[in-house]
């Protein structure tokens, strides 16, 4: 062992085990807290407690939220006519930063899986199924993998037998990038996906 | 705000205020550990409450450990004859991991800097004089920075005075790396510091 504290080896897996932190950030991590005074590493400690006390899933769009129903579905500044459908809370989060979006939201939590038997029943389809009374529009903001496709194809059909209208981000080239570093399938989907201009 | 959650928002200013971690990065971990049990992230957050409870600096050498002295001051498979000076806990870490030093170490816990007013009293070197009783020699390994020069100089003067041999660690080009790339400074050093083969 090359350190002379179990404790600050015991501290560096732990950081370690975190996704994207390797045994070098996790030590270093360690050795900064150790300089910090004891009050902060504390509260610290009491954030990490909370996170597990404090935050739910909110019972109405499955994203994360401290009070039920969370701060979106409960605002009447949003357009409650409008769910946009995403796989993770994170989606939530990246699509509220462009602060484009004035509706409100569905987690999934997943996508259908049928090679590791992930089926509709196991992500909250029957959930959303269920609010979609007074909605005008449902915006399935799947991830462009296989199996995003597949679950967006699921909901979508189901959707238009309910006579929901049924919409799906783009998918194409991205903004700054260009036609030369992107893969044929985005290409395709941008041919595929034209506007009028 | 774009989280839902206070809860978050605080866990993920708590990470991100640990070096080299963006925000992106403090909210993978956050949602990471809100997947994880309970009992998962507790213990995270105890490991935390002891890394400042149990973790104390060795009276010896002032690195850190849960027993004083530490595991390496207390060890009779060293050599307590041989001390190893550096900069900072880190530095220990780095080279017990060589598995090539078998002495004992000694943690400034800093460097002389005039310019912000950090001298000779501000860090571990009365400390370090006062256990020089049957040491040979004194093994000055500071960063080749401007501040370690003058660090290693003012402790070698002493040293020197007191008859104990003083060495500092080579400087020169690293190993795999090529001249080429290699700035003048370390050049300069590494010719100044020629062995005979």
């Amino acid at each position: 062992m090359v350190y002379t504290s179990a404790t600050i080896e015991k501290s560096i897996e732990m950081f370690a085990s975190l996704p994207s932190i390797g045994r070098k950030t996790a030590q270093r991590m360690t050795f900064h807290l150790l300089r910090q005074p004891t009050e902060f590493v504390s509260k610290f400690a009491s954030t990490l407690i909370e996170l597990k006390q404090n935050v739910m899933f909110c019972s109405v769009c499955f994203n994360y939220t401290d009070t039920d129903p969370c701060t979106i579905c409960s605002s009447h500044k949003r357009d409650h006519s409008l769910i946009c459908v995403v796989e993770e809370p994170n989606d939530v989060v990246v699509i509220e930063k462009t602060h484009d979006f004035y509706g409100i939201y569905h987690v999934l939590h997943g996508v259908m899986n049928p090679l590791e038997g992930i089926t509709n029943n196991d992500i909250k389809i029957k959930e959303l199924i269920t609010r979609l009374e007074g909605v005008n529009e449902v915006i399935l903001a799947l991830n462009p993998t296989v199996e995003g496709e597949l679950t967006t194809h699921y909901i979508a059909k189901i959707l238009k037998q309910l006579d929901i209208k049924v919409t799906r981000i783009a998918s194409g080239v991205p903004m700054g990038s260009s036609l030369e570093f992107t893969d044929e399938a985005t290409i395709s989907r941008a041919l595929e996906s034209r506007i009028a201009i």
